[in-house]
């Protein structure tokens, strides 16, 4: 029996940076992840290459593959779909490796549906940590701009709801250290390790 | 409101080399743990020095205490009691200090009980992962030891039930290296994250 891969999935409001904390993921050498690429019907910017930037497919090939429910989420931007392919996803679990997705929240709450199991990361902004010590104030802050901030803590607690994890991205780097922590804590959860020696045990 | 600290329980079957394990974390310089010093009935040894190495006590004392419900966990050992006071744990805790207990398997299970929000995280030894190469085997082992083998995992399987982790160790330094992670992980899990926000929210 050979060990599945995760499936981690970065997520977080818009503006929180998800884009540039994948790519510093990503351009780390020892990164273990595999990235899965989006299918778009966009057509290709200059430079962009099929199956590297994007799988590149016309609307029909697109909409043939939502009938097959061959994604694991999609959205319609500005006339495009954006989808992320359910087929690599899971080959690539099988085969042991792990499978990191960065998404919208919306597209979130699709994969959740489809991979419970998955693991979860909401990237914060950082004014949630800022929460305790605007609160406790200086005297600095006029009442309303302390309300609009609590009305905003209150909107992402209530988004980070689905997650497993919560990462505040004040710096980039401490909050990939902590993406990294993550996928390796949850290589050591023991539902996860026992689920593998049961099956091992069984399968004798 | 201040951000609790974790209490981290290394536990494990006996001979699985928690103490070693322990005395490297500890030996690193940037330690964020609170090591909980145990309280004992037995006699320093040369060179051992009261609230350093143990707390020395009566067993007088120690009774009275255990009356007190003053232990996180307690046991008798040849004569002698060996427990972890409990005053310590809470203070430091509430300080927004994380705590290292390493402590048996029975122990652990009178943690559980009182610290259900505890980090526990089981010591395994070498031979689980071992399991699968020794079951697919090579033709090379006898099936009386691929049984005894299994057997063995059998019941440690059984024992890791209590654990949220589980780390094999199989080499110190990653077994230091992944049990660093689960904490800094454990620090962003959404439920212990979200509590912390909640109660902020709700002070206000």
């Amino acid at each position: 029996m050979k060990r599945k891969g995760l499936l981690i999935v970065l997520s977080g409001p818009s503006g929180v940076g998800k884009g540039t904390v994948r790519k510093e993921i990503f351009s780390q050498k020892n990164t273990a992840f595999e990235y899965s690429i989006s299918m778009t019907t966009r057509s290709p910017r200059e430079g962009e290459v099929d199956g590297v930037d994007y799988f590149f497919k016309s609307k029909e090939d697109f909409e043939e593959l939502i009938k097959q429910d061959q994604f694991i989420e999609y959205a319609e931007y500005v006339g495009n779909y954006y989808g992320t392919p359910l087929q690599y996803v899971k080959d690539t679990l099988e085969e042991g490796k792990d499978v990191f997705l960065e998404i919208e929240v919306q597209g979130a709450r699709q994969v959740r549906d489809k991979f419970p199991e998955g693991l979860f990361i909401f990237l914060a902004p950082p004014n949630l940590t800022e929460l305790q010590s605007r609160i406790v104030g200086r005297g600095t802050e006029t009442d309303d701009s302390v309300r609009n901030r609590m009305n905003e803590a209150r909107k992402e607690l209530a988004m980070m709801n689905l997650y497993d994890y919560v990462v505040v991205n004040d710096q980039i780097d401490l909050a990939v250290d902590k993406i990294n922590a993550i996928v390796k804590a949850e290589h050591c959860r023991r539902t996860r390790v026992e689920k593998q020696y049961i099956a091992m045990l069984e399968e004798k």
